[in-house]
């Protein structure tokens, strides 16, 4: 069998994802660190393997895959147990959802070459980057807090009472907010979820802090 | 059977996705407008619906799901033919990979709430405004363009000769990008593959401007 190999950054959130479900899954796999700040992800070796520049990708089974969900849905394919998605359709729609409102109504808005991009274009500060990035958190958080405490899907998780894909794009987010001072006082069903997953080593070893590269 | 609802709005792109992959899937469906300018999307009956409060959101088979993409694979899961995901784990990741390099990538920075944030909270006019839509276009096709052109698995769509996930993404980001004058000379694989689509009436009959509240 091949090896598994994640390219990534300890503090890049979609690696973070994919690390958590690799690991929930009990897959093996090696790191290779690319570090953002450095732009090692534009080096030629790394763009040869994903033209997109941008952490993380994944070397496993003779594939070379890329987009962290993309990832996870294909481990999910490719290695069923334990399931990170429900068995029933609805509820799959359920969990993709929320793991959608995070991926896509905060984080691309949120990541670090946008929080460049706008000191650099328009001149934001520490303290306007941070408005930035809390007010992105919050137009979604809200409303995530709203659907979490509202349906009766929610269990100890997002969906029910084992991890899915939706926790595992909760946790990197929650753990990005703590770095921009995020107040989670309206968001008790999120901070409750996001420490259930935190009692998991799969979620653990997952943090940044803990990886290889961390600084 | 129950009604099949789309909640949504002609020029949204998100909506547009689900327009195309219910044509595809040819899934009758009604159209409730969600005026996003005026709001609409924050009235009370539609935040009960989804507290989100963002459109596309589809009624169906007694469901209420929210998120285009988390829709599109519940279509393809409750009526799989005609397959919008390629058969094989690592192709459906391709495409998958692809279409989220578009939704997660560009939409969600360009999309009309960024667009306004910018204007109102760094004082963007409108020529700031589309220098910030283009950089984000720009910054992701380029790499698509190169990864399209050079993979084998790209047929006379992105991936292979129907449509996928992949092409419900780009069509409705192509859309986009004529209304900020994106030049898509550097494209010339997503121009054709825009063009592939475009010539199918899966894709015509959900453009903006064929639907009930178009402007």
């Amino acid at each position: 069998m091949s090896k598994t190999l994640l390219h990534g950054y300890f503090r890049s959130s979609a690696s973070f994802r994919v690390r958590i479900a690799l690991n929930l899954k009990g897959i093996a796999y090696e790191q290779a660190s690319r570090h953002l700040r450095k732009g090692e992800q534009r080096a030629p070796d790394f763009l040869a393997l994903n033209a997109e520049g941008l952490v993380p990708a994944l070397e496993i089974d003779g594939n070379v895959l890329n987009q962290s969900l993309a990832i996870v849905e294909y481990l999910e394919e490719t290695r069923p147990a334990p399931a990170l998605l429900p068995k029933d359709a609805a509820g799959r729609a359920r969990a993709r959802a929320i793991a959608y409102a995070l991926s896509m109504e905060i984080h691309p808005i949120n990541n670090l070459r946008v929080l460049q991009d706008i000191e650099k274009r328009f001149g934001a500060d520490q303290k306007a980057v941070a408005e930035w990035f809390r007010h992105w958190v919050v137009t979604t958080f809200g409303p995530l807090e709203t659907r979490l405490a509202r349906e009766k899907e929610t269990g100890n998780f997002c969906h029910g009472d084992a991890p899915t894909l939706a926790d595992v794009c909760l946790v990197p987010q929650v753990f990005n907010n703590m770095r921009f001072d995020v107040d989670m006082t309206p968001y008790p069903t999120i901070a409750r979820i996001h420490k259930a997953c935190m009692e998991l080593p799969a979620f653990a070893d997952a943090a940044p802090a803990r990886q290889p590269d961390a600084e």
